[in-house]
């Protein structure tokens, strides 16, 4: 079987080691340092729990603390569960929340000012080199790929695959958290700085990117009995620690992240005959691995 | 049911529209005129059977002649017809063809002479007015999402959604058609001209993009009973007229796609509160639709 036909970086290394060659990004994790990982904060991870599994999302309170303290409020309510994914659109989205707008808020609010972007200043930024299509400035801050523009002073967490988001209808104010969404398809950076992003997908994102295409406008399910259900949503640090997965992410403010940047730009496994010399924000990897101690 | 939250272009205008507002895509697309639209040709056209449904290919010789030539000869054969899709990485690629390598070839080739890009002359070329990660200049040519660089003269395919190729070994000669791949994730941009493009689906790639994940590396599936089988492979010209799918595609030449891509850049629907002014090549769509008459 010719296993190795357009195979991933990580995965052909696996298969083929090519030595004398420049640094592939899996060597460059093999040979990372503990210090150069962080763990999750559970105060600030979210399970999300379905019959396929769990799919783990890091929150951004950085960005958009409004949305995230009163996202964490919902899910301790239990507002998501037993509610359900409502919506899956090709190349673009899955959404979930209480589609038949009929579940009761206690504690939480419904809806908040917008948070799109904020002050750049006091924001770890690790540059991109490479010019981006839809922002002056791109790379990445505390593990999320963000974008920043130097004339106004902004940076904004950017849409790239498993980015989580908090719906909205026409009015920016009215979203809130109670409808959220992932990015299952190619980046839809057009919607940079029009949605609250409240996180990004660390573990999981294979089961939402399956969920069986909606036939209704924009990917919506036409029956109830089409949507995808919620076993519930939960906040890493109210799970037992016997039930929780320890994660922990590369930092993106250490050289080695910044040697995973350069073995994407130009790749050094022997398939590659052509070396792009550049990489594109949403194509750069924050690697995710399991605590081993 | 709050169905507006981050619709497509296209829904949203079914839903909301704002006169007054500039053309969305879903206008302009309602405004263009029968001559704006090419018919797919059935004799370089494939229609690839699943249980789950009919995915249709439209080839694009002019960049892969004999890539293009030996895959007609492959499925003329019937060499696709009951093998299966060994492999499916999430934000990445599914991929088909002989998991065994026990089909036997008959007229077609195995392998061919790679064909990664070819002259930019005499191509004709509708160029995107925005800045590319990963080429000098890039845009649409017949329908296909195309980089050129002017400083050597070449024009190549590029690796979007839904955008198919020719798997191949470390050796660049080493493809054929015998294997192919679809991408069903985030573009891996870092693709081009590394592998002989051969077109791309323009309708059912979400037929691919739910196929189950494999768990093996690079996707692949671990055991031959995970695999999707093909029901079979056909050229369109081959099928009988009334079971054809009359498609059309929009021109990318004319003054209706530029303004499409227009549309795409400043998004000028009410939900859309922050214009991009920017559009990324692989997220404008060339519109494909049922033929009317």
């Amino acid at each position: 079987m010719r296993r190795l036909y357009l195979a991933t970086a990580a995965a052909v290394l696996t298969l083929v080691s090519s030595p004398g060659d420049a640094a592939s990004m899996a060597d460059v994790l093999a040979a990372s340092k503990p210090s150069d990982w962080r763990p999750l904060d559970p105060a600030r991870t979210l399970y999300l729990e379905l019959e396929s599994g769990r799919v783990i999302i890091e929150l951004a309170p950085q960005f958009a603390p409004n949305h995230v303290a009163n996202l964490l409020k919902l899910v301790r309510e239990g507002y998501f569960d037993g509610l359900a994914f409502m919506r899956s659109q090709d190349n673009y989205v899955v959404q979930w929340g209480d589609a038949d707008s009929k579940r009761a808020i206690r504690t939480a609010k419904k809806t908040l000012a917008a948070e799109f972007a904020r002050p750049a200043q006091g924001l770890p930024f690790t540059q991109l080199p490479d010019p981006d299509s839809y922002a002056p400035q791109v790379g990445f801050s505390e593990g999320f790929a963000v974008a920043r523009d130097a004339a106004n002073g902004t940076a904004w967490l950017t849409h790239c695959y498993g980015t989580v988001g908090a719906g909205r209808d026409n009015d920016v104010d009215s979203g809130g958290g109670t409808e959220l969404y992932a990015v299952i398809g190619h980046s839809p950076r057009h919607l940079d700085r029009n949605v609250t992003l409240v996180g990004r997908v660390v573990q999981g994102i294979e089961l939402l990117s399956v969920l069986p295409r909606g036939t209704g406008a924009a990917g919506f399910y036409e029956t109830a009995q089409q949507r995808v259900p919620i076993r519930a949503m939960r906040v890493a640090a109210d799970v037992p620690e016997s039930e929780r997965v320890p994660l922990e992410v590369l930092r993106t403010d250490t050289p080695t992240f910044s040697a995973v940047v350069e073995a994407r730009r130009n790749r050094s496994e022997e398939w590659f005959k052509y070396k792009a010399g550049h990489v594109e924000l949403c194509n750069v990897p924050v690697a995710v691995r399991r605590r081993t101690k």
